[in-house]
């Protein structure tokens, strides 16, 4: 998606230890036409995979995954981070550590919705070490529902998240993928 | 909004002391449409206040205030309730107390995305008690910036919040009105 390459270069910092900051347009503020196209985009690379359920993890797959959502006529389920108090009955439940905050969080999704029969597309930010996507294709698995997808904003190419998730055989598209953000620099394939 | 209406009376559920689920629509999982109409329906109402950017809290305000956002081609910022390390430079800080989760919660906004020139548009989830709106009040007057309007997708009249805000002298928009949530039963204006 060379709208989103484009402002990764422009407006994206490298920050050091991997860390990529792209606050301006995906993890503080959103630029609604560049959302929407990023909805639009992984709308048409995953509209043959019949896709009944769009999955996602607060907070910032949140908008991605809407965008996605209102192109395909898709429910968006987003884990929570923290479990509310609204949260009663069965939750399927699963860890990730958190590299830019640095502690263990625990995604939670109700069974109330997502069902064996669903056939779910994950869509998130970030794909890095892949341990956050990792923890909702667990509970993709604990739902008894077949994954069909998984889609990313960002890909750090260099974290290892597509050997991680690999394994499953499923696709993995990223509409930009940085290969390096070495010496301050922002590689971006 | 009665689409709106309609759905907070078929799906919602009042979980006592007035905690109102609406997991099903809101703040688990988004249906698209529903959505998509209510940022119809707020960018209808505030065509006219010369927004410059929308703000939000993480997590549940993140939906309607994109979808208000693409309608009225507005940058949509989402405060941090958790600090990120990408945050740097300087921040603006206020803080509520969350009942249905029982902790402080402390929202920060950098200063990159939010200008004393912008004139604010607030979208959120709810409008309870009124602390986490009043929190993104705090922050729009630390920016320097003008509030022009705050919409929210429900408003339960009886928590008090209009009053808390009422002085701001500012338009609240709300989608759907909830007057009682007595004996389990939701009561909609």
């Amino acid at each position: 998606m060379q709208s989103l390459k484009d402002r990764i270069l422009s407006e994206g910092q490298s920050l050091g230890s991997g860390i990529l900051k792209v606050d301006a347009f995906i993890n503080h503020q959103l630029d609604p036409q560049l959302t929407r196209e990023m909805g639009e985009h992984f709308a048409a690379h995953f509209q043959d995979y019949g896709a009944t359920r769009i999955l996602t993890a607060e907070v910032s797959g949140i908008a991605p995954a809407y965008a996605t959502g209102l192109v395909m006529n898709l429910p968006v389920v987003y884990a929570r981070k923290k479990k509310p108090v609204t949260m009663n009955g069965t939750t399927y439940q699963a860890s990730a550590v958190s590299r830019t905050k640095g502690d263990v969080v625990t995604l939670s999704v109700s069974s109330d919705y997502i069902a064996p029969e669903d056939r779910v597309l994950i869509i998130d930010d970030f794909l890095a070490r892949g341990v956050t996507i990792k923890a909702l294709v667990d509970i993709v698995e604990q739902a008894g529902a077949q994954l069909v997808g998984i889609g990313t904003i960002i890909e750090k190419s260099f974290e290892g998240g597509r050997t991680l998730l690999e394994s499953l055989g499923i696709e993995i598209y990223s509409l930009a993928i940085i290969d390096s953000l070495d010496d301050g620099k922002i590689k971006v394939r």
